[in-house]
């Protein structure tokens, strides 16, 4: 199970000025925390509440449809694209970078027992978009097309692209075999066309917002086409939510930790930093920056006063990151609260050679493994931001696998729905993209946005000369 | 040329509250911008003033030397291995996705005309580094080893591992055929070790901090053996020189670029967001969080008071971040200055096939330029954002080549030392790591270091149980 470790943000260990008593803290929230923890999980299956991802644990059928699935087409394709953007490929981009072998790609077939290489298409670069025609073989090319609402115009336009090309590569008629797509059940342009076309589909299932969407087919399908074993990561979620449903604030992690972030943020650490001590977490932490920011970045009234709250989420990764951020971290402004993530251990007994034994100021290293200096490294970096009274926490993961990779996400989930609370506001829309939306439709001309294009190019007479 | 825009902080635009009077601030600021400015070239051959990096434009001999091994290789290896953290590496990352065509790796050697596939080593997880092992071919690799110092840590471990597998693998009496340092000219264990051993050696030159080395040979070396022209890299520079040197603020865009971080700073905009829109810019991001970070987060003593000081730098890409931090940008706190980097025209022709024509919702896309998707999304993002009241600016780019690119970031190192001086500190140095390494040389028993045993573990007890 993961532990959560929060000494380092007691009054003993960084001082008053900055620290917590955190006793006294525990006491005073407890029930508040009891009731939010309570309130959220009892709205699980509430149409309109967005919660439906709390229960995502516990669908088997799906597991099934699509073991089912990925068997059926197993060996067929060589390579994986999967279209999508914002939850519908952060998800998946930290899952295999922390699940799959790194250097996935440039495995050998049998060195990825015959599953496909990968490649999100995230965004629209037409020159990043043209390379990957080069290294695709379209014939052995499966499209994973992700979109709920089937009007996003950057998946939309990759998935024109795309099937032009495979239309072009295979001939139309066999078009629909290389494409599947998760979208609505029901509504969206994505379902008419798959409708039309007799293209194989899965569910971004109801009341399932993007960011939350990672344990439904959206990362599960690309996921099992991959080889990872997705009961797994569900066994995961469904192992540690009776802690996450606890309403007793010294058991419930997710609830110390959100308590925690809130009165940081209150007291002026108005950006969480999310530094896991492992490459393969890397990505993971792009998963968290859009899970806290999108969720927690919100506009809101209160008595007549606006309010713009939301503390900025700062991605990190150690080792590599203490010689880029951690000059900052130590000596700058006291305005951040840390997260480190660090694995009790690795998979690799991978030693540090003694290859030059009368280097004293190389020796050292030498016969000590790897995980000894990664953890070592976290460590004395953790005891350096505690000597210089900046708040932290760490989550400990014993291992990075499935099963404590979904707990991970799914703690974090859960803790991002618990700050809402704490914040007051709905940590489940997303109005503030909307605008960006609406000019980038009336810039490109999509009917009923017309009267907007003067607004969207405002800003945009030529730059002055420089 | 670069063109900074910088209309979207005066107050006409974005209201009074945060936006400033841009004709008068010029003015009031004009003379000691120009004195800032003077100062920093003025010391550029400075022993000890760590501004040398002023002057790589105008190293031809290294050219010559770095062309004339890469004739000499050429062909020979199919696998570069870069080993380097921090100013070794990220210099490095950003140019090759900047600047080699996408998916670089994935592409067959005659894609490649012949030159390696590419893999930086810039951390010490044990899963990562042993899964590079399975897919590189020893034989033929080339492993570039980037540590001025060589004493640093995470890369001379790297180092002896590799050292180790290159001679099981190619015998021992081949090794040194396949490394090639760059280190300090004179000093350092690997220098020593070269010497020692008959390895080619190029040089972190005197006075050139690692976040400001990319045009050194640490960057020019590894990009000559991917194939990239480094002499325009270089003319890049000296062509932009003029400008940045300049010390009349209306032409000198680097110290425009840095009064208005300046000020917005000084007014609470304490995170600086750094968006280009190009997915192959993204890495270019990293490489500015290390050298805003590590360059103006610092602590210092002002009558008697201790100053933590520091903009804190965040990453954003354009358009994928749209879907993940751009709710935050809207409608959180308004504690950012945005820099948004615009390319004026891409390099492929690439079109939205029109293959809907019946779907207005979706035609509207049809037969137009993936470009022109992009820069509609990126002045839509930057209208809201001016909708909604923040600061930003933007750079122009005519196109994403080596030139423009060695420009941008020419020009951001000129505009991050100006910067420094705004507030009144050392750009160049770095303190704040050093507790963090002396913690880990502890933990990793490196002879001198013992007596911090006992701190480095001190916030290191059991965690709490969950």
């Amino acid at each position: 199970m993961l532990q959560l470790d929060t000494r380092n943000v007691s009054k003993e260990v960084i001082g008053k000025t900055h620290g917590l008593d955190l006793p006294s803290v525990f006491k005073q929230y407890g029930s508040h925390m009891g009731q939010l923890v309570s309130n959220l999980w009892q709205q699980k299956d509430t149409p309109q509440a967005w919660r439906k991802w709390l229960t995502l644990g516990e669908n088997e059928t799906l597991v099934q449809q699509i073991n089912a699935y990925g068997e059926r087409i197993k060996g067929q394709f060589e390579h994986l694209v999967i279209v999508g953007i914002g939850g519908s490929a952060l998800g998946g981009i930290a899952m295999f970078e922390a699940l799959l072998p790194s250097y996935w790609n440039d495995r050998s077939p049998a060195q990825r027992h015959g599953f496909p290489k990968y490649y999100f298409i995230d965004n629209v670069d037409p020159d990043k978009l043209s390379a990957l025609l080069d290294v695709l073989d379209l014939k052995k090319t499966l499209v994973n097309v992700i979109t709920k609402s089937g009007t996003t115009a950057e998946t939309m336009a990759g998935y024109l692209w795309l099937k032009q090309a495979l239309s072009e590569a295979v001939g139309p008629e066999n078009v629909p075999h290389h494409l599947v797509f998760t979208t609505d059940p029901e509504k969206g342009l994505l379902r008419q066309i798959a409708q039309e076309e007799g293209i194989v589909t899965f569910e971004v299932p109801e009341d399932v917002g993007g960011r939350f969407s990672v344990f439904s087919a959206v990362g599960l399908l690309p996921a099992r086409l991959l080889g990872l074993p997705i009961e797994l990561l569900l066994k995961g979620i469904r192992d540690i939510s009776p802690v996450l449903q606890s309403t007793d604030l010294t058991a419930n992690i997710a609830a110390q930790g959100a308590l925690i972030q809130y009165l940081m943020y209150q007291q002026g650490q108005h950006i969480s930093v999310f530094m896991p001590y492992s490459a393969k977490l890397a990505s993971t932490a792009d998963w968290y920056v859009q899970l806290w920011a999108e969720s927690l970045g919100k506009k809101y009234n209160n008595q007549h006063e606006v309010i713009h709250a939301g503390p900025t989420p700062l991605k990190a990764v150690g080792v590599t990151d203490q010689h880029s951020q951690v000059q900052l971290f130590n000596e700058g402004p006291i305005d951040k609260i840390f997260t480190f993530v660090r694995l009790e251990r690795f998979h690799h007994p991978l030693q540090i050679p003694n290859l030059y034994p009368n280097l004293p100021d190389l020796s050292y290293l030498g016969n000590q493994p790897f995980e000894k200096l990664m953890n070592a490294e976290c460590d004395a970096t953790r005891a350096s931001i505690t000597q210089n009274q900046r708040p932290n926490v760490t989550l400990s993961l014993p291992e990075l696998d499935p099963i404590h990779f979904a707990q991970l996400l799914f703690l974090l989930e859960v803790q991002t729905a618990l700050m809402g609370g704490l914040l007051d506001l709905d940590p489940f829309d997303q109005p503030g993209v909307e605008l960006g939306k609406k000019y980038t439709y009336a810039l490109m001309g999509r009917p009923g946005f017309e009267h907007l294009k003067a607004e969207a190019s405002g800003q945009m007479q030529e730059p002055a000369k420089a």
